[in-house]
């Protein structure tokens, strides 16, 4: 078999494994906790289909591409939650490893051409960055919705901690941050995210 | 809420349950049974990095997507196993009310861009279907090769079966159709997998 194709197929195989690594969301329907793999595919088709919403213009294949991607390299990183300022510290580091191990499977261009998106999906400067960043919140946010907040209870997150992190999507999509804010202010409502000033 | 963001999040919401949708294919490692949304996130990132084999030239973003959507009708038809001869007569009724009711959710253009898209990936007429349907059958040969066959043992699968579905991969990648040979013939040389003389 040719060294190229012997290559993709290798790395094809090694991103099977991103479907074992779980995340702290919850399936709708009080499902059991998602898997990586799942959220990437989640965040692809909703980044097709509210498109419309980006601030600016953005090539869509390379949103989706970097959706499907960006988290390749919690195969070795393992997930890190976005509350846990302890883990958050070595994520870094333990990412950029995974990145070099995972995506060198693959031929050199190829490898070179993913490890830039995932590259760029990390900076949070392009457009198309900025936007899948929006999904990457958003996605979450509709399954925690769905569940009464049963994610926040579950970590005792507050609303502060959260607008911390979802106040970004702005930076991708206004509109969609303000339908960000409208589902935060029903969950604090309802008693499912504890508000900001009980923090204070 | 706007009803146009109202439907699209409808939508968003109700295709996660295309995660609890299980298929016939072990995860590599012998892990458990993979599910539908895995199995399409996987299919699009191959879609992506195999294009150089399509035997025409294609639009990778759409083929990306139709690999992303193209079991979403399963939410309500459930998976059909390949060689389930039975389910296979009513699949495709099964699959058309599914396909109305959940594309129905999305706001009217959105739900006729992907209905059209998924006719056409069902239709196996287009450069982008028939490779999209050549990941369809890849994707799922790549880890059963990696657990030694062992969906085929477990379903008493024989080589003959395995090729008349293996070979349309040919209308969207000659290339790949060899290394699907290729792969076929060293699981019946191993044992993995009944030959062909056997069944006659």
């Amino acid at each position: 078999m040719d060294e190229r194709l012997e290559r993709q197929l290798a790395f094809s195989l090694e991103i099977d494994k991103e479907k074992n690594i779980f995340r702290q969301t919850s399936l709708s329907g009080h499902g059991r906790k998602e898997n990586d793999a799942e959220h990437a595919w989640h965040m692809a088709i909703m980044a097709y289909l509210f498109r419309e919403y980006a601030n600016e213009k953005v090539d869509i294949a390379r949103v989706m591409l970097m959706c499907l991607i960006h988290d390749i390299v919690e195969i070795d990183a393992g997930d890190t939650y976005a509350y846990d300022t302890e883990r958050l510290q070595s994520q870094k580091e333990r990412e950029e490893r995974a990145k070099q191990r995972i995506f060198s499977l693959l031929p050199e261009d190829q490898c070179r051409e993913l490890m830039a998106l995932f590259d760029e999906f990390e900076a949070y400067e392009t457009p198309e960055s900025r936007f899948a960043h929006a999904m990457d919140n958003l996605q979450p946010l509709i399954l925690n919705h769905s569940n009464e907040g049963g994610d926040w209870k579950e970590h005792q997150v507050s609303a502060d901690q959260v607008y911390r992190r979802q106040e970004k999507t702005k930076l991708g999509s206004e509109i969609l941050y303000q339908l960000t804010d409208q589902l935060l202010q029903e969950n604090i409502r309802k008693g499912n995210l504890r508000a900001r000033e009980e923090e204070e």
